[in-house]
């Protein structure tokens, strides 16, 4: 019971000092790798970059106690903080008190959401965001942050939440270039883009052993900030206009109850569910597939929970919304993480941090942040995703490419929302015109396939209909569509027998239009019968009048019908 | 083609004298017994009286037309003078000039959708409102109504479109009860209710014709309304305080359009939207039961052009949003009407009234106008519908009680709206726990069912597993969680035969799943093998990489699996 809501009690009792020497190499590298990502982030959501900070200390803890992924590292990600600046900006002004207070009743009620889901095991609402919709999304959300980001490498100024409120300031700042400030975005991004793409393969080339040429290639975010932070504090350069991060308070986060107001948490209440359900999806998925690699398991519902008092720690340190992230996910996982205790491991660093070291981000360029998210962002964007949804499925690729388009158009809710509706949709008004087929017996078997596509025999006073559908209210009226056409058109018709083989699901419309069908064939002296009949389906249909009022039989199996049907039973 | 969209041609070049006695008699009868329903709908929904009338002459001329029923009698309906009542409401006070225009704009708007919907074969629509839905909102709308009617009873007043605005008025007023009023009220009630439940029999039992005696039964509120005129005009009963139906304009309906003002039109969008889904669903399951009855077939999506165009003529006439009427189409209907001509005939008798008749109705009481709604609409209250469906199925039964619910407390729109969303909601929920078994054979024949519910054969290295529901992103998740389950509870499985026989759909999300699966299947050296894929489904497949990825076969039937992976072929 207590390991059921504690997961921390599974694995604290086993705690050995060789695990421990394990978390904490990874804690120390994930406190020094995700603090750029950290500081970045908050400023995509219009933050003072020491929210980001804030941010990947207590919720750390909070999940090492709830969370169940023995890896998973929480804080801050690129998607919630651009969901957050979303749902921000028509409150209140980047960056002033009230919009601080928004940013942590956002963070509170996606927490609550997120608890209370948890608790009633509603972890299968995320399962309405469909793998398209969610790739659709990330991809049009990678291009928008890129795209704000833009504005930052070339030193001018963009705002806005979906392109139509970014491209036009993008453009028309353009001539504003700041040349000093490209230098070094482009520059920084120069250096990412090679120590990505080849950075691994020449340091084990030069000598240096696998692991450590791989995490040396993975700090190149860090590389990048402690170079451009140095130039600039040597030269001097923000004087010359290039932004910095600035000062940034010192000290541990402020330990504070979000203020309580009521228009304000209503207002807020739809962006944080979708931050909910987004952060709770990609965070899940990320947990599961490295549990998956080393044959643990996750638990969703209580994920939920960890993920939900993580986000409540965030409210109340003066945070923002927080998830588990991809990169420090990774660089987690990589660095030999064993257990949560890393995460805790990697609060306190980034604890000492801000208690000791923010004077020496005070020269960080913007810049250099800038590039350091727009290469990692870029990964989001699945142009193969793409392209394999719509060789497979046009439905499904409409609902992405709804997502796409709405959120680069509209913005993050609008594009959420679409795709998780058009999704719906589409799935209710496939299932509501049945695939059914008339169908015959594979000679020589008791197996019964479809008479258009294959070779089989039938009998003519004998209709043997099986419908591809459970049968509800969406579709019942086509049924009786399809078996009134069916005799209408063949008038030598005696017998139909619905084949259920496919019908998971009779509710209460189809079960009315059941025994209207049935009703209708008595008239026309027709007699129906059932087959395949599922136990769970047969179980309901027992509650109800159908059975007795039937003018035919059950048959367990279509093979049993056909026997007792055919006119000519020699064989 | 041009039948196709004007289906008077089908019927009026085959027009016989007799048909056209058939007709006018049943014109005739429409025509006076429609008019106090018709007033009483408009008084229903905050219009004069006279609109009741205007919307019964012109909207009938259109249906001919347009209609593909024969027998449908269109005109203004309790359930949609509730909601034309409720949607305006909010936008102007009742009887004003604003208000007219208003319920103007709902018809037109009303009848703009009917019509498109029509063009574009949109019917499939009206499908998600199911039976239990409708069967609610209407046992809910028939109680509102009888609610609000209560006052008119009593002689005292409560305004509201739900339980909440209604019964604290009604309580209130309830001391200021007229007396004379009352007795009026109570009086036609009493007529009403005893004529319905005994009126044939006894007009047979003196000797009169089946079908004279039906008819006169059946103008039970004709006869209440004439007596109650009498009674009143000839105490000068008004003068005394009960209140009547008052002047009523004489003449022709004016023919316009209504303003155009684009907010009003945007803020009568959702419930024009939800008018003309119930006024459809409404209108087209009657049609279909009455054709039925005759051999005659409806087409729904022509349907739509006919109500569409109905509401449009409703428009342009100063009228309210009509739709197929159940107690007039079934006078219609038992009244011997052949073609739509019989409604062209009913609206030039109702013409004739609003020409010169209507000084007469100046006397007729609103008690005994409400007395005639009361007995009619409480038939709509289905109490068997709400006892069967709890029988039959919990969940159809939540999303009935959750639209009376909402319907009583909140208003129709809410009420809809929630027992659609709630429908769906339920749906996919059951979808994406998916049912699924173990499957083995039913010894000496080809057939498999469930292990657990039947005495079959297995074998311990082959897991027979059938899901039982197409696979799509609700459930793709839970479908990976059902496969490991299995494959870590029974170690000694070789190899995993998904049966894909209810399986009518798997979609991109799905896809990506049964990838997941065969890879880490791969990984624990356990084969996958699919069998009884359906030819639709095995079509989309072969457009992806799965069926060359897969490790193991795509099998006919679960037989030819079960033949090829057993251990012991012998038999």
């Amino acid at each position: 019971m207590f390991k059921r809501y504690l997961p921390i009690l599974t694995w604290l009792p086993h705690y050995t000092s060789r695990l421990f020497a394990a978390d904490l190499m990874a804690g120390v590298i994930v406190s020094i790798m995700v603090i750029p990502q950290s500081l970045a982030y908050a400023i995509i959501a219009g933050l003072p970059p020491v929210v980001g900070l804030y941010a990947s200390i207590l919720p750390l803890l909070a999940y090492t106690l709830f969370g169940t992924s023995r890896t998973l590292a929480v804080g801050p990600v690129a998607i919630l903080a651009l969901m957050t600046g979303a749902a921000l900006a028509p409150i209140a002004v980047a960056g002033s008190q009230a919009y601080l207070q928004a940013a942590m009743v956002l963070a509170l009620l996606s927490g609550l959401m997120l608890t209370l889901m948890g608790v009633f095991k509603l972890g299968f609402f995320a399962n309405f965001l469909s793998h398209p919709v969610i790739s659709g999304f990330l991809t049009a959300s990678g291009l928008l942050i890129a795209t704000s980001q833009a504005a930052n490498l070339l030193g001018i100024s963009a705002s806005g939440f979906n392109v139509t409120e970014l491209l036009p300031g993008l453009i028309s700042s353009l001539p504003n270039t700041h040349a000093t400030t490209l230098a070094i975005g482009a520059g920084s991004l120069a250096f990412l883009v090679l120590m990505r793409l080849w950075g691994r393969q020449s340091l084990r080339a030069i000598g240096l052993p696998a692991g450590v040429a791989d995490l040396i290639a993975k700090a190149g975010p860090v590389f990048a900030v402690i170079i451009t932070t140095l130039v600039t504090w040597h030269f001097d350069l923000d004087s010359q206009g290039v932004a910095v991060v600035g000062d940034i308070p010192k000290g541990l986060p402020p330990i504070m109850l979000p203020g309580f107001d009521l228009s304000l948490w209503h207002e807020l209440l739809v962006p944080a569910l979708l931050l909910s359900v987004v952060g709770f999806v990609e965070s899940v998925s990320m947990g599961q597939m490295l549990a998956a690699k080393r044959r643990q398991r996750i638990s969703p519902n209580q994920e939920l929970i960890g993920l939900g008092t993580a986000n409540i720690a965030a409210a109340v340190s003066a945070g923002m919304p927080v998830t588990g992230g991809l990169s420090r996910t990774v660089i987690n996982f990589d660095a030999g993480a064993q257990t949560p205790a890393a995460g805790t491991i990697a609060a306190i660093g980034i604890a000492l941090v801000t208690v000791a070291l923010t004077p020496l981000l005070y020269h960080l360029p913007v810049a250099s942040l800038a590039a350091t998210i727009t290469v990692s962002i870029l990964t989001l964007v699945d142009v193969k995703m793409i392209r394999q949804t719509w060789r497979y499925s046009r439905s499904d690729f409409s609902a992405m490419a709804a997502t796409i388009l709405l959120t680069l158009v509209e913005g993050v809710e609008a594009g959420i929302i679409a795709g998780v509706t058009l999704s719906i949709g589409l799935f209710l008004y496939r299932t509501s015109r049945p695939h059914s087929a008339l169908v015959g017996r594979v000679p020589g078997t008791e197996h019964f396939r479809n008479m258009t596509r294959h070779d089989v025999e039938s009998e003519s006073h004998v209709a043997l209909l099986r419908i591809d559908e459970s049968l509800y209210f969406a579709n019942a009226r086509y049924l009786e569509d399809t078996v009134y056409a069916l005799i209408a058109s063949r008038p030598e018709v005696e017998h139909v027998v619905l084949i259920c083989s496919a019908i998971n699901l009779i509710d209460a419309s189809a079960l009315e239009s059941i025994d209207a069908i049935n009703e209708r064939l008595k008239d026309s002296e027709v007699t129906l019968h059932l087959a395949e009949v599922k136990g769970p389906v047969m179980d309901k249909l027992k509650q109800s009048d159908l059975l007795d009022n039937l003018s035919g039989r059950v048959f367990l199996s279509t093979y049993a019908a056909w026997c007792e049907l055919r006119k000519h039973p020699d064989e």
